[in-house]
């Protein structure tokens, strides 16, 4: 999920609107329709939220207590950024929302006779059943690959591929063999979507700026950064004069690109990138995205990702009462595009089924089908460079940098983590230092055989 | 260990002193005599720094990257302050200073005869060793206690402390049977010192201000928090009367405190309080401290506690070119008192150390004894309350608390935690509200056998 530039927080904690349904007769709140949303990212978030003047009860799962701001999880992962400055506890964020409630729980699945959401230990019943699940990595079936390529989707996920790569150079400090050396400071990053460019970008600097003179047997600068894509080109989503510059600018910070170059091995010694092995400790995955296993739940057609394929009304098919939406669906919009798996996306998705659940419920006529507005796309290369594709708007550089600066702080939930993300920012951006260089938890990368 | 009120922060990476010596010329560095340190606390990083300017190679071994600034460590506990913000990377206080290298290894022994100190895979030679390897928590003999009980040392221990916190009122949010909820929101502190304080006194503030209106099904002001202490007081190390102010305080904010109670069991369900059962599903334990294994490490005798009984120059006994400070040491000072467990008290000794490698080094007559001096003492109780002595000078409630803080922000590393941590404190001040209310890790509390 990635943000996009439409500057409008809509899901904001600090300005929960009162909500004209207050359930405080329990007898009456009991006989609303009940709208249960499994997953709190930014799909499942705007629907309850759209949904807090509806004449309905609203319960959101999720099985992690906060929201992700996973744009931003690239910055964890590379310790630009804490983990609770770009998450939000959902609780917080429904505070103020009386007809909704929270609950942490892990759902296993769905009965979609009885019309129950299954969790570790109850069922909850439902009139409305929004599943907006997300994604995590695939492996394309190398599931295999996995212990030596983490990929990128959870605060846990960031914060040991935080503790691999600082720990892969103070591993060459204290190593003595060359070529070990060599293989503990090769990074190499597989994807080269905006992800893959972010991490590739951020590890360069981390290596060349943020860990300057603070070795004293290595030369950090010296590390090699690899990003590999198996396709043409950078960044596919964005048009090709955009990937060219994000190409150049990352090869002018100093990383390898690697492109129609697609991994056929990851072990602990390393990949083989193109048929040729590459020894690294660290291998980071930004490649392939697999569906939570909503389509399972329902039993309903999915695609290659694994995705829900759903109606022009994200519905699931042959369940009118049952809506699938964000990376958990695979949608297509009104003018015939596939819907993008955006942070966009989703809360537009959002705002759609809250409002088709509202219009189901008085009885109005049939919707008109989801339509997707795209607002533009963006990614980060680099230390102080972006490219942004907003249709005839092309931005490159400094300019465009400045924009998703502004946009992604913009975006972030809560009064307190837009000034201590903007604090962060601008002190790493003068000094060239990480504000959260910790090696925390069991996070060691797999050893060497020897 | 613990801040003390004392104003110079005599640790700070962004003010690293320029080193007389720089060993350049590798031959000559090679003959400069090698003081090695383990340990990066407050006392290892002190003599480090303090042998800036000194005719020596230094080298730092920390099984971490970070210095942990302790004294905050129960924010990061109670979802107040995120882990970077109360850690330093060590290297990054070395940066400057060029005769000084930092590892990131485990210690595993000291090779007194060949003076090596031994880590997983080498030997380190060293002419002086300094041990400031710290202390953990201590269950008194009852170690299958700490499951249930988890103590508070490391980052780790603090973020499944708050996963544990939290997730408690989750749980209780998704149970329908009264007793187990009741069990679910009572939590047991165990240890009236300072940690154990300081920890009952945000647990109650997050129950009663911090999740208000949070949660549907129970109300987390409900919540019991009892603080239980075998000895007569709370505060033991404090005068009487401040004792007396910190548990009218601390019950003020509905905190139980239970005096002369000793735990005499702690399981699955809860803990034994002087003869009884009291259902809990979360203990914290503030109790004992045990020293790290340098006595072990080094065959002399330890205290009790497992600390070195260092001699009044602070070496090992027989050992004068080994030297043991901070928590891993039980010292006397000049003035026949014993050095108490304080960051103060650890910094000092690193001073006097450095002095005392630098007067062998030039040859100089013995050394005056190390004499502690008390700057005084500080905890903080509950939202906006704390109890300073400064010997004469006692001080309680709002002042003390204000003084703390400006005392706490001040000795923290670094401009930029110093400017998020006032940020957050404010924020916090204003707001009721938790910065950092994330449960993540693999860190559930044990399930009740049921």
């Amino acid at each position: 999920m990635r943000a996009t530039v439409r500057l409008a927080p809509e899901i904001d904690g600090d300005a929960a609107p009162a909500p004209s349904v207050a359930p405080r007769d329990h007898m009456e709140a009991a006989r609303l329709p009940h709208v249960v949303v499994v997953g709190g990212g930014f799909g499942g978030i705007t629907v309850a939220k759209a949904l807090a003047h509806a004449p309905v009860r609203v319960t959101l799962i999720d099985k992690r207590n906060y929201h992700l701001f996973q744009p931003l999880l690239y910055q964890v992962a590379t310790a630009g950024l804490s983990p609770a400055q770009i998450a939000a506890p959902i609780r917080t964020i429904f505070r103020g929302q009386k007809n909704a409630t929270v609950l942490m729980e892990e759902v296993s699945g769905v009965d979609v006779a009885a019309r129950e959401v299954l969790t570790g230990a109850s069922r909850v019943p439902f009139d409305y059943l929004v599943l907006a699940t997300g994604a995590r990595h695939s492996y394309f079936g190398h599931d295999d690959w996995e212990p030596f390529a983490p990929g990128l989707k959870t605060l846990e996920d960031a914060t040991a591929i935080r503790a691999r790569i600082l720990s892969a150079f103070e591993r060459a400090e204290t190593e003595r063999d060359k070529t070990e050396i060599a293989r503990l400071m090769t990074f190499i990053v597989v994807g080269g979507g905006p992800t893959g460019v972010e991490l590739a970008g951020k590890i360069i600097e981390i290596a060349r700026h943020a860990l300057r003179k603070e070795f004293r047997n290595i030369d950090p600068a010296t590390a090699r950064v690899l990003l590999v894509e198996a396709g043409p080109r950078l960044l596919p989503a964005f048009p090709e004069v955009l990937s060219r510059d994000a190409k150049k600018r990352l090869e002018k910070l100093g990383v390898e690109v690697l492109l129609g170059q697609p991994v056929s091995a990851c072990d602990v010694m390393g990949a083989v990138v193109g048929g040729t092995q590459i020894p690294a400790s660290t291998i980071l995955w930004a490649a392939g995205v697999a569906s939570s296993p909503a389509a399972r739940w329902l039993g309903v057609p999915a695609d290659r990702a694994g995705r829900t394929i759903v109606g022009s009304d994200l519905t699931a098919p042959g369940h009118p009462n049952i809506f699938v939406i964000g990376d958990a669906a695979s949608a297509k919009s009104a003018n015939g595009k596939t819907v993008p798996g955006l942070a966009a996306a989703a809360k537009q998705q959002g705002h759609y089924v809250a409002q088709a659940i509202e219009a189901k419920l008085s009885g109005r006529a049939t919707r008109k089908p989801f339509r997707y507005t795209d607002f533009g796309n963006l990614a980060t290369v680099g230390r102080n460079a972006a490219v942004i594709d907003m249709g005839k708007l092309k931005l490159t550089g400094f300019p465009a940098w400045v924009l998703w600066s502004v946009a992604h702080i913009f975006f972030l939930i809560g009064f307190r983590s837009r000034l201590t993300v903007a604090v962060d920012w601008i002190w790493s951006y003068l000094s060239y230092r990480r504000s959260a260089r910790l090696i925390t938890g069991a996070s060691d990368p797999p050893k060497p055989s020897s």
